[in-house]
């Protein structure tokens, strides 16, 4: 009986996730309600409440869920290719492709997220599990690639190269082009250029521009600085 | 006679303008309505109509009178300065405090301002004037600073950091410590980092980089693209 209980309540939590996710596109995210949701996935408001806080927990596992998803679509990328451009511009577009059926209302919540200190950041401290398994891509991204980097850039390398995928799905979200292909080829151009800049970022007189880039994201947004001690931990 | 009627329309245009940045600072950008703009300048909602013709037309008025403010108020330190982490930080500086009792209506507007398409973005064909009148600044933070500046660089490199000056904005609508301390905290950090950027520049090494810099923003944001036609003209 013991093991039975974990995923009953695990099937329900993803019950009421998908139920959410489904209601987000239809009716959008501002006028989805917690109520509502429990509604349409029959179960009570209390029990809605008991597996996620608020509306923005629920963003918080979709983001999770996004994580995970984006994790298994690299696979054949990254266990194939050793070209940093390549492996980069493939979890890029990898990600596009996921987030695709989401465009819609991304550009409502995007409000919300835009906001360093709103938990829908992803810099904020309860975006922090998406964050980590994003960030962990990233240094697959460098790590399995062929592009020689200083010992000293290897953990923050990836960390900005996170950041800059920030910069694409911003510019995503506000895309109308059709399939988001002005984002695509912007995903292409930001792989070309961000190689060049691990590149250059071998030369010794880059590099204290490199950790001063690094230092000062990690000091003006709150989860860059945990994603730094989680790494020293 | 034909002297007079400008100047009386540009008084009424002032008046409609000082009254909006009056309200939406009392009521809030989103429950300001044209009509109420008139009614409390004591014109008639046509005649505000006609020198506005949307409250974003406002805001663009509103960004032009930032940047003018702006360019006297940085006369100080661009006469006396040359050097290039101490202008750059002055500029940026000078235009928080021109900012500041603005700091709780950008919030909400920020929004829409968010959407390179919409008129209110500083990379909208709407906002050029405003634009380029902000990076006509940064043009002469370099260009009067002693800083060494290959040819090559000396017409993007002012957008670009007009660009990174967008990013201290953004940081800065969000920030909600004490009098934007964080932001100018930001600022100063920024400015050191700039000026490493522009000095490193000259290494023939990284032009290139900077070029593709330069050119995937303005093949990506259609305010840059105009720009740099502009320059070219």
């Amino acid at each position: 009986m013991t093991d039975v209980k974990p995923a009953k309540s695990e099937q329900t939590r993803t019950l009421i996730l998908e139920t959410a996710l489904r209601l987000f596109q239809e009716r959008g995210y501002d006028k989805t309600t917690m109520r509502g949701i429990a509604k349409e996935a029959g179960v009570s408001v209390g029990n809605a409440y008991y597996y996620f806080e608020s509306k923005e927990h629920l963003v918080q596992g979709f983001y999770d869920r996004i994580a995970a998803e984006h994790q298994a679509a690299v696979r054949p990328v990254l266990d194939a290719e050793t070209d940093l451009q390549k492996r980069l511009a493939g979890v890029l577009t990898a990600w596009l492709d996921i987030a695709a059926p989401y465009h819609e209302f991304a550009a409502q919540f995007f409000k919300n997220a835009a906001d360093p200190e709103s938990p829908l950041s992803p810099f904020s401290a309860e975006s922090e599990h998406a964050r980590e398994q994003a960030i962990a891509v990233h240094r697959e991204v460098l790590g399995g690639s062929k592009a020689k980097v200083p010992e000293e850039l290897r953990e923050i390398l990836p960390e900005l190269m996170w950041l800059s995928q920030m910069g694409l799905v911003l510019y995503w979200v506000f895309d109308r082009s059709e399939g988001s292909e002005r984002t695509r080829r912007l995903a292409e151009r930001g792989a070309a250029l961000t190689t060049r800049g691990v590149t250059l970022a071998r030369f010794r007189v880059l590099r204290p521009l490199v950790h001063e880039v690094h230092e000062l994201f990690t000091d003006f947004l709150p989860g860059m600085a945990q994603a730094a001690s989680a790494r020293k931990r």
